[in-house]
């Protein structure tokens, strides 16, 4: 059974829980993926107001027949240039962005072979599969071995790496340069997975590709507009040619009703808010610092992540469940056990995500809930640093 | 380049373009697929604007990562109910829905054939290629065809039947029963797409399946919230072994942030109003009757239908974007060409869809406007019925 809650907009990370009680009990959301609480920012949520008023619910059609609003494009614009690309197309989601860019572009490209990173998203997996193209899959992160995979193609065919900027559930990141190295020199064309980067890093929230200055080497970004935005969405972003390959051959683009424009009117508050406003990056980042250090004094053991992402290891599923349904029942603390089929088998983890919303009361209070029931169900902590 | 408009609530079908113009020009939308007007109506604007202020912009997070909203389990239940079924499963889209369905069930059943309508949706097509499994293509509604197919397969091969109720662009119905029987006598799952029918067909809206009582006969029954329902997303309902399995397994279901809540506390109140509304249903009827009455009475080429869509055969690419430029840019009239690959070449058509909101006054102006280009452009007219 999922966890049936609702938000407090305004007061997130607070929210009512419906699970095993008859009315609503208050919890405190610490697995959210609104990293920056933008789903309650006022601007987004006047814009989307605003947009409800002035043209109704739903966009009514797919993107060609009757469903392209000017907010579609309005958004299109300024995500290509958050991006610093010339074209940009909106999907309904990241996970159709993935699957419906990957599968077509490689459909296209006669014979390419796909160079895909070992913990790549189910998203990317599924596009890569629908292909049906050729796949070579390099150990996570490992430049070394996506060299080997590379040098062993033949030189003539097309090349697409494809990897992600921060692994969502590690939290760690590309050495995006390195692999633009290799793209260059084995003319591989590169697609970067920035869902869990975009709004967040860069001076303007373009995302590591921003932060590092590699934008420019990336052929194809895509983002979500459902996590650091706060509202539902995905898209690409890339040159004006891929962008028209995509919007008039991917059949997940063209066949399906385009996004409400009640959500892309709150996207774009929210892309432009972040584009000129570090503020929420930067006690995003506070907090995510915070988090580890309380963690790390208290002996848990924190997985370290140069990222927002603070995962807690547990190595079982029976016991992350277990730690995660005390919080909930117990501490009025909602995070979710992470287990297989999304992390592999004995790193099964309780993953937070603090955000510029969580206070350090709250990081308190949640850290001293882990100790008792670290202490309860007799886990091991580590030498307190 | 699509056509770039906003809607005016509460004036739908009036609409602003901004195509081909500095400032937006004043249209009326022709070929939208918001059937009853259901994106405008207060029940369904208070809705969202409630749930705005609620809870926020976006979930958040995946069904099973914090993105499982209390709206989510209400309207699941509600749609379950609408179709007679134990349950029912929420997706991003009516897409995603075929999509994932289609692909989860046939991979999880050994050796399934899928027995597809070779007019059925991109989508149902994208998940029966996706799934791996071996398809037989039947002629379109061609119950003698279908049985053939099925006759010379394996008696003790599972076996899928995929169909749709209203298909979209001639507008015509599927012999559901005719099609149980088959299924029965051959011992093969039924799924039906009802994405053009549900809101808009029995006493409920339960679609096509429950106009002839035939719900209960079909495993799965898919559906959109997008087009009648007025907003976004889509979904299945089933038994609940197979809302399970599909919930358990389907990439597209598992790893993609959920619905937005506005979203689905808008659909909750558009299904909860044309369950026991038939009005809009009525007004659509009759708003389809009076327009193909118009144009026959014209002598315009209207295809025969049996539903609330009513194209006008063109047959040729060309000429059919030419009416509809001309229309936009002279008329204010918004009505988009259909062309292959969304038709046969040959086949190239206008498709209105009248709803409860397009007057006679829009009706007989349109009408007008069509016979001018019709002799403009020295097309041939039927012998005026």
């Amino acid at each position: 059974m999922f966890i049936d809650i609702l938000r407090n907009k305004g007061a997130y990370p607070n929210a009512r829980c419906f699970h095993g009680h008859n009315g609503p009990k208050p919890i405190t959301v610490w697995c959210s993926n609104d990293y920056l609480a933008m789903g309650q920012h006022p601007a987004v949520i006047a814009a989307m107001e605003g947009a409800l008023h002035d043209v109704g619910a739903g966009s009514g059609g797919t993107r060609n027949i009757g469903g392209n609003t000017h907010f579609h494009i309005e958004l299109e614009n300024e995500l290509a240039d958050l991006h610093g690309k010339q074209g940009a197309l909106l999907f309904t989601s990241g996970y159709v962005s993935n699957d419906a860019t990957l599968s077509t572009l490689a459909k296209i490209l006669p014979n390419c072979v796909i160079f895909s990173d070992e913990l790549n998203h189910a998203s990317m997996i599924a596009g890569i599969r629908n292909s049906g193209a050729e796949k070579r899959i390099w150990r996570h992160n490992d430049v070394a071995h996506l060299e080997e995979l590379l040098a062993a193609e033949d030189p003539n065919v097309p090349k697409l790496i494809a990897f992600e900027s921060v692994y969502s559930m590690d939290g760690d990141v590309a050495p995006i340069h390195a692999i633009c190295d290799l793209a260059d020199k084995y003319n591989a064309l590169t697609y970067i997975d920035e869902v869990h980067a975009v709004g967040m890093y860069g001076a303007r929230g373009g995302g590591i590709s921003e932060r590092d200055e590699a934008a420019h080497r990336i052929d194809i970004i895509e983002g979500t507009l459902g996590k650091a935005f706060g509202v539902m969405g995905g898209y690409i972003t890339a040159d004006s040619k891929i962008i028209d390959v995509i919007r008039s051959y991917a059949p997940g683009f063209i066949f399906t009703t385009s996004l409400s424009p009640v959500l892309v009117a709150g996207v774009l508050a929210s892309v432009k808010h972040l584009k000129s406003s570090s503020a929420e990056r930067d006690a995003q980042q506070a907090a995510a610092a915070m988090l580890k250090q309380k963690f790390r004094d208290a002996g848990l053991p924190v997985m370290d992540t140069t990222t927002h992402i603070v995962p807690l290891m547990v190595g079982d599923p029976v016991r992350a469940k277990k730690i995660s349904d005390i919080l909930l029942a117990e501490y009025g603390v909602y995070v979710q056990p992470i287990n297989f089929p999304t992390v592999p088998r004995g790193t099964e983890r309780l993953r937070f995500t603090p955000g510029p919303a969580h206070t350090e009361a709250m990081m308190a209070e949640l850290t001293e809930a882990l100790l008792e029931i670290w202490d309860r169900l007799e886990l091991q902590l580590k030498q307190a640093a």
